[in-house]
Order: structure tokens, then C-alpha cells, then sequence
């Protein structure tokens, strides 16, 4: 694989299988991406040193999974000027809601790019469409990606069993 | 069956299982339907195209059932000046709360008629008021479904067991 | 004015200056409405009295406005087969969040047509949608208000001032 | 047994089961009590009536317990004089918190007695401290219930195992 | 006055405003009530001692006004048997919504009659209909002031002006 | 002013206002931006458009802007592969918390970058960041900008006044 | 074991495996502490006597642990000057959101050191850090446990698999 | 003054007004303590060197003090094993509801102690209560402390005017 360009944080092992749609998405890409563990409580110095480094490494896209008070992405984001991805994850009883407040309500001067809930795809493609601009090959990937997923979309209203079908001509503009 | 009346659309063929009650109740009913698949943000064309075709093929109300953040009837009802009711979904960690904010708190110029989150019975059976203003056969269906839900509560009160009853007096007005 | 087509229904007086961007667009649209005072707590008999006689006195549409726990469009429509439109009011320290989850979440067989908390616009507009399956002007009407809403985007965007804006070519096709 | 002083009312019979615990109380203690189904929007004249009999009757207190948005016992309440207690049901996504609103945020003028979620103990409870106004046994039952309650706390403690416990006299005032 | 039937306890005398609407409905239907300021984390023995005495000093209902954490209903109720009312007060950051669950969401044992946020005027006529159990003259004065509120409603409803009024067939039953 | 890099897009005029933070941020590090109206439920032909010329144009990076049901940045971001970041607005009862889920809690497929409600600043940064990819001086700026704000935080506490100051060694590593 | 310096509170026997987390820190730490059970609703003189004594039987910090209205830590801190640790647990339709609302709000003047929903093994490490203050070992435990975790956390890090790692120089500073 | 014991930090100058409760009650209580400024995302090298340098320093304990993601005493707590007391401030459109559950929703291993949205006063307490573990004359100063908060209450109880007072004897045990 080639250098990785995309970074994955996460603060336990026992996130990568909540993280699982990211990887796949990243490898159907084709997008080279590093994956490690780190947490911003427990490993502070890691955290602080994962973000220092990870431009002139090559990274040029962080995503920090975390649930409950994920302090992980906004820690990441203090120290460096890459875009940082919040991914929060549903854990704990307040499902990830505490996690998405956490990591969207950074206050000014430190943003985080945070997606919704459990949404890992959505963080990985959103790090693709973010290194797009700098890779022409990104945005067609995303593209192809979308396609692929109209597609499915389409496929499935033509397969609607049972049910009385919208005819085509409803989608014609 | 006749020519559909009611556009049903959700953004998943995965929603198919969580819309039943509402395809229930309109063929209970008899009044002829139809669906589809088409999503706000993966086939927002077809989304459009719908909902401008649908008054011209005869649709008099729509019904759009989507979760998470729910772009679905709030985009159909953009397109179009037919009445849009919205079906917030049960789905994903905020477990529809999402949803239904996102279908009721639609800004000012554009409504979109809200029901409970995961309330498909009730979708379909608002769609059938209105569907009332020009025929009044569906305002008989709508009496009849009631009283048969009333006759129903009735029966289950008389068949109350193993606990002590209140009396049928106790009903008289 | 004509016979009224619309009932709109309030807690309390102290209701009317939340209503008035409701009473302003019916005016302006020319919808013929009529307009009450009745609460569902304190009032049970008159609520229930005027879901039951509106039908015939011609009513097509009722909105019910109220705060707190809003009962009302629920018992409305619990007393009628016409279409009840819930707006939940910005009332008490909950801001109308009582209010929302009271009109939408209503129990299966009763469905309420729930629009944003405060949105008396779009209570009235979806009023005027509804009995468009009626009256084919109230759907001329709404394409009309939609234009003149689209036309006040545009010329807000047009004259934007001190700030850079986007060209035309932006916006064409 | 004998005529009954407490009125349990609920919206359907699937209710029955998560009403046990006011029904087991009720019978410890022996306090005297009917249960009925009725739904504020499928048999609102029902439960109307109920209402309006239930102090010729005979009948001191109600409970009514309702998910969703719930407006039965402030139905209820609308109709009597009688007190009134809700209690909202675990039903549905929101876990019974719309529940819980739509009883508690009752406007002035009509107010509702709500317990916790699920609590259906405490709404007999409740229920039966009520009618130690007019009953001093009833008085005595709920003392001698409590002490029962207390009783179990300390035995509880007593028998904690395999955990260093607090001795004797941590509890001598 | 005569010996007090309702005491009303709160936590600060800050709160004495907040109560206003409690102590004019008391006023106005002539039921005897007593006020005290006592806290349950500041002055718990006092709290204690409240609860305990009050039964034989004649109170038969006791309303507990607190915001945030809230505990003092719960504590009071914890020391008498008498029917204790919650009253959350609107006090903070949360708008009472935390002192909403403090009060309703009691455990299993002691219940607590909980009213609506700043509901005070509902937390005075509950007592009231609860004191109906033992003396009748309450069920009449609480009739009394909910047909004052029912005619506060239809005079309202009358008194409409500039805007176009349901006629008076539409509450003919 | 170079060719703008950055598209802004609000829903309204009113919102220029709200996002004046952003406008300064960038006007400060000198990243040239253009800033236009359009409103996915009133102009969404607009929407379109914009976002699918925007790349075309040399716009690299979209922020959107919306309060409410906030379906702007996720139609947006339908049409177009370039990263989109959602800003939620303060508007309304619920204070921008229905914006940020409608932002959020996107569908898989299509990712909002959501900063927290009402930063406009962290949007504005975030999308410099962003920009960093394809330009070096843009990372530059940021260093710079977060320079002077690090620089702000020891120049207020070392013009503390009337408190008792931690020493300097307190920040010695 | 040495005398206890912590002493553990829960409500109900039912919550010893919800604190399980807590009791092995404190084993595995070999901090000596006791365990009741005492509730602030139905054994509230116990519960009263338990903080009274609590001091002068060499009890250092006292962690209580309760669910729902959770007014048991509360309560603690109301008799005695000792630090009180709240521990909100997972419990009722709620999930601890209530419980955490109940503890963390306490008005001025009785404090609450609240810890995370279910967090019982920080409800533990927060009592030993406190208990540092007076037992310098307390605070070399804990240095130990958090290198530990540290540990586990770079562990997890390095044995990664079927993903691509990070570098080991992204760790260094 | 002494040498500080309490280390007080928030993450901007703005904050000063709103501890100003925390600053007042330790002046009373003639508790040494040291302010500073920091932040956990502008300042993040500070921060960690605050916390790491606090112990030799002589600091027992530490108040952060923090809006919205709040996660200022979660970084401090992760860079010394002294006890971190979070102060959740009231500030932006959730009104501090975010940085609770920042603060409080910390996962295992690093806990802070977490008091009410903007009590200040209660921060300081606490402090101080944990403090009494090496200084007994905190104890001392904390109960007369409380002393003269009971005696404010029970003077406001005993000033009561215009209002039905409740007599003596109702506090007699």
C-alpha cells in the first residue's frame, strides 16, 4: 500500500469493529490510511505527539473515533493544522449523544469536522472528499462511490415486490 | 387497482418492514397507493423529478418516511404544493428524535405534516383525511376504521380478566 | 368574506399575536377562515362540540394551536374525520418541546399533522395545501406565494452588500 | 371485595401487564379498587363519562396511565373533580419521556398528579395516601407498607456478602 | 384563618414570588394553608421534623417547591405518609427540566404528585381536590373555579375582535 | 480580491449577521471567499446549481449555514464532492440543537462536516484547514492565527487582576 | 483488611454488580472499604446516621450510588462535611440521565462530586485520589494504575491486525 | 496569603465574573488558592504543564472551569493524579448542558469530579471538603460554613411576612 494519507485514531481497540465501515470504504477507494490507539486520557503525550508528527509524515487528514466525553478529536486538533474528523461513536447510555456534543461544540479557534453518530463511512468519505483537493483522483473515487450508490438505490425501487410500484415516468424531470 | 392516490416514498428498501402498517391500512381501506425508493441525498434528482410529476399523475398526497436527519419530505415538499406528510423513523442511536426534528421544524414557507416517529399507521390514515376533501368515500372508510379501533378498546374492556371490572354504568353519560 | 374553509382553534386569547403570521397568509392567499377560542382542559364539551358540527357548518381544516402538554388537536381530532393540523406553541420553559412530542407522538388510529414549533405560517400554508385537493385556486395560490418566497431569496441574494458574492453563472443550470 | 375506591384506567389491554405493580399493592394493602380500558382518542365519550359517574360512584381517586403523548388523564382530569393521577408508560421510542411531559406540563387550571415513568407502585401508592384523608386505615396500611420497604433495606444490608460492610453502628444516630 | 389543611414548604425565600399563583388560588377558595421555608440539603433535620409533625398538627397535603436537584418533596415524603406534592420550580440553567425528574422520577416506595414546571397554581388546586376527600365544600370550590375558567374561556372566545369568529352553532352539541 | 476559494451559503439575509465571524476570519487571513443566499427549501434549483457549478468555478471548499431543519448543507453537499461543512445556527425555541442534528446525523453516503452551533469562526478555520491541502500558506495562516490566540490566553492571565496568580514555573514543562 | 477509609452506599442490593467496577479497583489498589446499603426514601434516618458517623469511624470519603431521582448522595452530603462522591447509575427508561441531572445539580451550598453514568471504577479512582491527600501511597497507586492503562492502551496499539499501523516514530515527541 | 492549595483555571479571562461565587467563598473561608488562564485546545502545552508541575507546587486540589466541550479538566486530569473538580459553565445555546456531560461522561481511568452547570460556590466547597483530609480546620470552616447557611434559612423562615406562617412547633423533632 502506499503512504498513508488519512490517520485513524482511536482510543481502545475494542472501537475497530465500530470503525469497520471507514476501513472498508478507504480500501474499496484505494486511499492509503494508517490506523492506530491512542486516548487523549490515558495516553495524552501519544495523542499530543501522533498529531505533532503527522504532517511531516505525510498524513493530511485525521479521523478521531471516540464515545462518552471524546475529548480525542479536539485534543488532536490542538496540535496540529491538519483537518481533524470527529467521528463519535455510540457508546455509554446516552448513545453517543454526549460524544457528538463533545466534539462539536469545540469552542472558537480549534474546529473539529464532526459527522453524525456511528458514522464511520461518513468520516471516511468525507476524508476522501477532503483530499481531493490535492488529488484529482479523490473526487472521481467519490464520485464512482456515489454513483455505485444511486445505483443501489435504483436497483431497489425496480425490485419492490409486493407492493404496488411508482412507474418510471415519475422520475422523468 | 386504481390509479394510486398516494405516494409513498422512503429512502430504503430497508424501510419496507417499518412502513407495513401504513401499506396495511390503505389496502384495508381500498384506497389504491403507490411506492417507491428514492433518496434526498443519494438520487436527489428522482427525488425532485417525483415530487414535480405527481400532482400530473394524479398523486394527491405524499407520504416520505426517512430517519436520521430525515432531508426527505422537507426536499419532496420543496418540489411540489401537494400536501407532504412526514414519517419519522425509528432508526439510529437518537431513535427518531432526529428525524422528527428534522421533518417538524421545517422553516417558514414550506410544512411539512408531521406524524410520530415509526407512526406509519398514522401517516397512511392522515393521508386518507385529506384525501377526504374530494372523496367523500374516504371519509366513510376513516369513520368506519375508527369505530372498528373503538369497538375494539369496547371489547378488550369487557374481556378484562382476573382483575375487578368497572361496571357498565359507569359508562353511561 | 366566503364561508370559512379553515377553523383554527387556541387555548387562549393570550394565543392571537401567535397566530397572527397564520392569520396573515390566509388573508393574503384569501382563503375564507374563521377563528376560536377552546381548551381542551377547561372547555372539554366546546372542543369536542366543535370537531363534531364542523364538518357539516363546511370546515375543510382545522388547526389547533397550543403549548404545555397540547391536548387539543389530539381531542379534536378524536371528535372528527377532517384533517387537524397541531402547531405547537413557544409557551413555558420548555420553549414548545412539550408541546411537539404531545402533537406528534399521538397514539396509533388518531393521526394529528404536526408542523414546527411556532411555524404559524406553515400551519396556515398546509391548511391551503390541504384544500387544494378541493379548489384548485388554493394550489395556484400556493405556487403564487412560493414565487414571491423564491423572489425575496433572490433579491436578498442580489443585494447582499459588502461582501464578495457569488457570480450569476453560479445559479445557471 | 369491597366497593371499589381507586379507578384504574388505561389505554389498551397491552397495558395490563405493565400496570401489575399498582394492581399487586392495591391487593397487599387491600384497598378496594376497578380497572377499566378507555382511550382519550378512540373512545374519548367513554372516557368522558367515565369521568363524569366516577364520583357518584363511589370512586376517590384515579389513575391513568397512558404512553405516548397521553392525554388521558388529562381528559380525565378535564371531567372531574376527583384527583387525578398519571402515570406515563415506557411505550415507544422516547421510553415514556413524551409521556411524562404531556402529563406533568398540564396549564393552569386542571392539574394531573404524575409519577415516574413505569412507576405503577408509586401510583398506587399515591393513590392510597390520597384516601387516608378520608380513611385512616389507609394511613396505617401505607406505614405498615413502608416499614416492610425498610425492612428489606436493612436485611439486604445485613446479608450483603463477600463485600466489606459497615458495621452496626454506622446506623446508631 | 382556620387551622391550616395544606402546608407549603420551599427552599429558599427567594421562591416566595414563584409561589405567588399557589397562594392566591388558596386565597380565593378560602382552604386554610400554612408556609414555611426549609431546605433538604441545608436543613435536612428540619425537613425531617416538618414531614413528621405535620400529620398531627392537622396538615393533611403538604406542596414542596424546589428547582434543580429537588430533592425536598422526596425527603418530606420520606418522613409522612401524607400526600406530598412537587412543585418544580423554573430556577437555572436547565429551565427545571432537572427538577422535573427529580421530583417524578422517585424510586419504587415513596411517591411524590407532581406537577408541571412553575405550575404553582396547578400544585394548589390538586391539594384542594384532594382535601375534597374529606370535605366536600373543596369539590364545590374546585367546581367553582374551574367554571369561572371554563367562562374566562367563552368570554374570551366572544370577546375575539378583528379577525373572523366561529359562530355560536359551531358549540351546540 | 483573488478568485474565491470558499463558497459561503446562508438561507436568509437575516443570517449575515450570525455569520460575521466567519467573514472575519477569513478576511484577516486574507483567503478569498464569495458569499451568496439561496435556501434549499425555497430556491433548491439554486441549491443545485450552486453546487454543482461551484467546482467548475475554483470554489474548493462549501459552508453552509442554516438554522431549523437545516437541509442546506446536506442538499448541498448531494450535488457536489466537495467537502461541505455544516454550521448551525442559534434560530428558534430549541437554540440550533435541531440544526446540529439535521447536520449531523447525516445519512451514510453523503457527509456534512458539522462544526458546533453558531461558530462561525471554527467553519471559517475549518475550511482554511481544509485548504491547506493545496496550500501551503493556508496552513501557514492558521499557525499564525492560533499563535495570536494562544498568545491571547497568556497575555489574560498575566494581566489577571485582584485574584491571587499562579506563578510562571506553573507552565515550565 | 485495615480500617475502611471509604465507605460505599447503594440503595438496593440489586446495584452490588452495577458497583463491581468499583470494588475491584479498590481491591486490586488495596484500599480498605466498607459497603451498605441504605436508601434516602425509605430508610432515611439511616442514611442520616450513616454520614453523622461516618467521620469520626475514620471514613475519609463516602461514594454513593443511586438511580432515577437519586437523591442519596445528596442526602449524604447534607450530614456531614465529608467529600461525597455521586455515582448515577444506568437504571429506568431514563438510562442514569435522571440519576446524573439529580446528583450533579445540587443547589449552592451542599456539593456532589459527580462521575460519569455507570462509571463506578471513577466513582473508585476519584476516592483514592482524594484520599492522597492524607496517605501519600494512595497517590503512588494511582500513578501505577494509570500507568497500567497507559500500557494497555500502547499494547492494544501494537498487536493491531489485518489493519495497516502507524509508525512507531508518530509517538515520538 | 498562604500558599495556594486550590488551583483554579479556566480557559478564558471572560470566566472571571462567573467564578466569582468560588473566589468569594474561599476568600471567607480563608482558604489559600491560586487563578490562572488556560485552555485545553488554544493553550494545550500549558495545560499539561499546569497539571504536571501542581503537586510539587503544593496544590491539593484543582477546580477547571469550562464551557461548552469542556474539556479542560478531563486534559488536566489526565496529566496529574490530584483531584480535578469540573465546573460546567453556563455559556452558548445549550446553556452548559454540553460541557456536564463532557465533564461528567469521562470514561474509566480519569475521573473529575463534577459539580452543577455555573455553581461555582459549590466548586469551591467542595475544594475545601477535600482539603479537611490533611487540614482539619477545613472541616471546621466548612460546618460553620453550613451553619450560617441553615441559619439564613431558618431566619427567612422566621421573616416571613404577609404569608400564613408555619409555627415552631412544626420543627420540633
Amino acid at each position: 500500500m502506499d503512504k498513508p494519507l488519512i490517520g485513524i485514531v482511536m482510543g481502545s481497540d475494542s472501537d475497530v469493529e465500530r470503525l469497520k465501515g471507514a476501513f472498508d470504504v478507504l480500501k474499496e477507494l484505494e486511499v492509503p490510511f494508517e490506523v492506530t490507539i491512542a486516548s487523549a486520557h490515558r495516553t495524552p503525550k501519544d495523542v499530543a505527539n501522533y498529531a505533532k508528527t503527522a504532517n511531516d509524515r505525510g498524513i493530511k487528514v485525521i479521523i478521531a473515533a471516540a464515545g462518552l466525553s471524546a475529548a480525542l478529536p479536539g485534543v488532536l486538533a490542538a496540535h496540529t493544522t491538519l483537518p481533524v474528523i470527529g467521528l463519535p461513536l455510540e457508546v455509554g447510555p446516552l448513545k453517543g449523544m454526549d460524544a457528538l456534543l463533545a466534539m462539536a461544540q469545540m469552542p472558537p479557534g480549534i474546529p473539529v469536522a464532526t459527522v453524525g453518530i456511528g458514522q464511520a463511512v461518513n468520516a471516511a468519505l468525507l476524508a476522501v472528499q477532503i483530499l481531493s483537493l490535492q488529488d484529482s483522483s479523490c473526487s472521481k473515487k467519490t464520485t464512482q462511490y456515489r454513483e455505485k450508490a444511486s445505483k443501489k438505490v435504483s436497483t431497489a425501487r425496480d425490485t419492490l415486490t409486493e407492493l404496488p410500484k411508482a412507474p418510471p415516468e415519475a422520475f422523468l424531470g
